[in-house]
């Protein structure tokens, strides 16, 4: 493909891309095709010879969308938010343009040094504590990670580093013999987070080898991690000779939106070791949704933000809320220290003059991989584009969306149960407890429940995805996509208020 | 950004892009900044107004442009490559507009789908044996992995996973009794590599926790892991009451561009523990670069990569020399299960029909992050528009330069002594030992080569990295970028050799 031709090319994609976007709302949230579908379309080889863009661009539309599900379609209200936008996509439009393995300073100076900045600029918009950032007192600053899994992964290995160098005496002792100590150390570490913290930290603790527990987080709790459970798991960990290490704190649990509580977090760990002394444990907070609505000053106060300053690491994903496209997870760190002392491997090959001298940043230390590419340009690009303004309007706008979608629900109590929230644009909601005689079995409310969320998905306007807390079958509803308008959240009101009547009643119901 | 700007915005970005592509001879090939540049020209803070596009697009040429280094520049002979290419870019277009965080199938079928059917057509297309097919004999498969970093880590953990499972009872012990057990064999567990292999293996064991041995592979070798240099170092485990559960072998060191000896590999682990009995060690082949070779029929013999079908993953980049521009990495292995086993972590709110039906992939489950790009894209549209034949064009031409660079430095043998290579586009050389008399001391040597390295990175005109090969100081050249042609490959050796006789002489010299 010569210039001419890639110029061709590219300016139909973008017309196609544009078509895409304002065309969105009328194709199906979820793709129906069935398993299997696109091996029966394409060859089982590549072509020996090389095929024009035409041939190519036709099977997009033929055969790559019918398999597409559209996770910036106005009806899309599953999970979290994957996020894109123009400016993203310029971002990364350049960044393929700029190829290349930008694991050192050096290798693209410009790629470290816009990333330091507007991870500063995002610790600044989000209002975190000083510590966090590059500029600050503590040697902290930010980097950007592919996913929140990767961060907490790489928080994980850094606390495990710490805590061993802390607490195995690094002098003294012959290095085979520091070895033997280290790996009966570690045999005995064990990461901590809760029944509702999200996967990837029982991941990071698989992939480390390390002992994992869960601490039981409940309705009563408000779905919260509180000072009296996490204490009631230290003080369980040392009676049985374990040796916590490691926290994952939770802004917006994946369930629910929870906030676990940071003010109880911080007091209970401070009676376990003290702050700052050998062998505390490293607590990660992880926001990777709600964290972006720290945009807006009004969610720091009542989400506490000001006490992460005691804890050691904080992510969350432009990625998903925040208008960049997949992957940007911004990951930050008191002190970055932590990160070059436990990842730094060093190979001839990479030294050069820069390094070696220290003066520079090379994020290859930072993270799990050698190379990354050129991801702060597409964050420069939207925060550039939006400004802050921007960014807390969209917050304020879609958080605004989820307040109406609960209020409709609230009000037919006949038919739903909101079971947490809205609580960051999320709602989780069931079918109502039958009102007057006995209540309705819980069995029974989860079948309905069931059959609601079901039916709602089949039409193929909307996507909801499910929960289940301590038994109780939940349903998920999320209006934080960028497209998503007050009228979409009319139609999945209306949508699953006539189901729910169906439901309920056995009767097909149709509203006006 | 609306549709009306963003298409402008776009179409003006390929016009520089273009461009860019056309005149990037011109540039220097690195960047010349000073560390701190970029902080001084942009402000503190992110703006609270929105910008228009064309304030954004100025700051790309006047700030960011001037600190990049040029990965697909003409004169880049550093590292490996990191590609890109017009189509590529048009899979990253794509990419970026359909952004969705594809951990399961239903989350997009057609990004799933496609990853299945393009990691066939290159596991066809290198000659992989048939249990690395998804539709072969074993249950094989590949995924796309960010870097050969996460694929050498994910390796890892699925071989500790298998290997434990193989030699811990997982049935008649409690699951306390269990883990303990598991802890015990953990700490006796030793991944080899050799110490020509990637530094991302010696990360690997860090990150995992397990100890790690590099096996000293020297001149005399070849630089190759051979069969008594393996047997040996098993041996000395057992001795010490280690076991090993894993090693890596690998197509093309980074620092020689080396292959190991499979066969002798192959052999030596067979008198360990008998293949595919409880307890044998995995071999992970990292091909990260030199794997690209294999769209060759000629390079599959020599590197004997029939034998991989006794090892159990593969790895190569089709970043660095397949023309798909960072990140992908296409990563096999011969059992899937092997993954699915050690990463399957489950959430309810993961639950869907096609999942919990068994019949579809889920990626989440081959990898370390729970979210995914649509990589397969990108990978789909260079393999089309090249076709297998172009793609063994632009192994064959750049294979060939680099024998032409060989061959110019071989007729100065007054200048230059080659170390190794051509070897995969890659010749390691150092300054000649002076003829007559004594031969030149080898501190000598490596100062004067270090000072023929230094001078012509200094000339901007092209960038070479060095090594160290057992002391010796040592140049590499690698001529693998799409961009480079016979042209710049004499101004090359032109450059270095009058850099060479100045440095040896001591006197400038000018050639025409």
């Amino acid at each position: 493909m010569d210039s001419r031709e890639f110029k061709e090319a590219a300016t139909s994609s973008i017309d196609e891309i544009i078509n895409y976007f304002e065309t969105l709302g009328s194709r199906n949230v979820v793709s129906t095709v069935e398993p299997g579908y696109l091996r029966k379309l394409l060859p089982s080889e590549a072509p020996e010879e090389g095929e024009p863009w035409s041939a190519i661009r036709a099977d997009v539309e033929a055969k790559i969308m019918p398999g597409i599900t559209h996770w910036t379609h106005p009806g899309f209200h599953a999970f979290f938010p994957c996020a894109t936008s123009y400016p993203s996509m310029l971002g990364e439009l350049y960044s393929s343009a700029l190829s290349g393995a930008c694991f050192n300073w050096i290798c693209s100076p410009a790629v470290t040094e816009l990333e330091t900045i507007v991870l500063d600029w995002l610790a600044r918009a989000l209002g975190l504590p000083a510590c966090y950032l590059s500029t600050g007192p503590t040697r902290g600053g930010g980097v950007i990670q592919g996913s929140a899994s990767e961060a907490v992964l790489t928080a994980m290995v850094a606390a495990r580093d710490k805590y061993l160098r802390e607490t195995v005496p690094e002098s003294g002792l012959a290095e085979e013999e520091r070895e033997e100590r280290v790996m009966v150390k570690r045999s005995r570490m064990v990461a901590l987070a809760t029944t509702l913290t999200h996967s990837s930290a029982r991941k990071a603790a698989l992939i480390l080898g390390v002992r994992f527990r869960a601490i039981p987080v409940r309705e009563e709790d408000g779905y919260r991690l509180r000072k009296e459970a996490l204490a009631a798991a230290l003080a369980e960990c040392r009676a049985q000779g374990l040796e916590p290490f490691f926290l994952v704190a939770t802004m917006g649990t994946t369930d629910v939106c929870s906030v676990d509580d940071f003010e109880g977090i911080s007091e209970a760990l401070a009676e376990h070791v003290a702050p700052d002394q050998p062998g505390e444990v490293w607590v990660h907070v992880d926001a990777a949704y709600a964290g972006a609505a720290l945009v807006c000053p009004e969610v720091r106060q009542s989400a506490r933000i000001d006490l992460i300053e005691r804890f050691h690491s904080f992510d969350m994903n432009m990625h998903k809320w925040l208008l960049v496209n997949f992957d940007a997870s911004c990951f930050f760190v008191r002190n970055r220290d932590w990160l070059t002392k436990a990842l730094s491997v060093n190979q001839a090959v990479y030294g050069n003059k820069a390094s070696d001298g220290g003066l520079v940043t090379d994020y290859r230390e930072w993270q799990i991989p050698l190379g990354r590419r050129f991801r702060s340009l597409k964050i420069w690009f939207v925060m550039r584009s939006y400004g802050i303004k921007g960014m807390q309007q969209h917050i304020r706008r879609t958080s605004q969306l989820g307040e109406e979608f609960a209020a409709a629900l609230r009000a037919r109590p006949d038919l739903f149960e909101i079971v947490t929230g809205p609580s960051f644009a999320l709602t989780v909601f069931r079918v109502a407890a039958k009102s007057g005689e006995e209540p309705t079995p819980e069995e029974e409310r989860n079948a309905l429940t069931k059959a609601l969320y079901e039916r709602a998905n089949a039409s193929g306007k909307i996507w909801l995805t499910s929960t289940n807390l301590d038994g109780k079958f939940a349903i998920r509803l999320m209006t934080g996509v960028r497209t998503t308008e007050r009228q979409h959240v009319e139609t999945a009101v209306k949508l699953l208020t006539e189901i729910a009547q169906e439901v309920i009643t056995g009767k097909p119901v149709y509203l006006n």
